[in-house]
């Protein structure tokens, strides 16, 4: 069972009431990792929205059909939210994150989460502000990975 | 004077309600573009969130400390927002925005946008997710650069 307190210091969640602490921590668990454990995988559907508690864990991208062929492009950090796909259409992975730690994870669920930002709007608001950022964090990493290879 | 009717049939404005659509067009205005003209540059503070009504523009990204040496990295279509830094911490644009036809484009207040969310927090809910949304496309436009050059 997760609790509130155990929310409200991860970076992720700064900002949210006690009230919305409390609702998210209903629908989320936590779960533990070995070092080298893929948590999510590209193109796969994903059914929660991860946040990383301990541990740490990379970020790869898939850089042609072929699936082996996969570049690490951020590193997830305690704190950050990872595996956003499961709040942004069409819900699916955009990304592969497999931990290099063992790792504490939150896992929340994402269908009930979404059905909570429909009766709580402001913590929906709140929420998906945070999903922006993180996404904008990812745009930063990968541009990082074009920034050292030549332009065509 | 934007009126709700315009933004209606937009692609970014899709599900918001006709008194959303208003609240938005109150502190909207239309702004028109000929070819070649740089409408927003990396690295500025931005004070619109942007929506592309009619034209063409291309996003560029730097890709080194020099401002000379951008890379085109994604198409802007009509319909689409730009300028999603605008509602994003810490407000500031991370890429170049340059039109590629004679263009209108909404350029929507967004210290206005912003305030409008905190009184409206289920618009505030639907626009950051959309916004998270456009953020992907940015990813993914990223991405393609990537898949493109050879990993080091």
């Amino acid at each position: 069972m997760v609790t509130a307190e155990e929310l409200r210091s991860r970076r992720f969640f700064q900002g949210l009431d006690q009230a919305q602490l409390e609702a998210i921590a209903a629908i989320t668990e936590e779960v533990e990792h070995d070092t080298g454990e893929v948590i999510l995988q590209e193109g796969l559907p994903v059914q929660a929205l991860h946040v990383l508690l301990q541990g740490g864990a990379d970020l790869y991208y898939s850089t042609s059909a072929d699936p082996h062929d996969q570049r690490m492009v951020c590193e997830i950090e305690p704190g950050e939210a990872f595996g956003i796909s499961a709040l942004i259409e069409p819900y699916a992975l955009t990304g592969t994150v497999e931990t290099t730690f063992p790792s504490r994870v939150l896992k929340i669920n994402a269908r009930a989460l979404r059905a909570l930002f429909e009766k709580e709007p402001r913590l929906g608001y709140l929420i998906m502000a945070k999903v922006a950022q993180t996404a904008m964090m990812r745009l930063h990493c990968a541009r990082l990975k074009l920034a050292v290879t030549p332009a065509y």
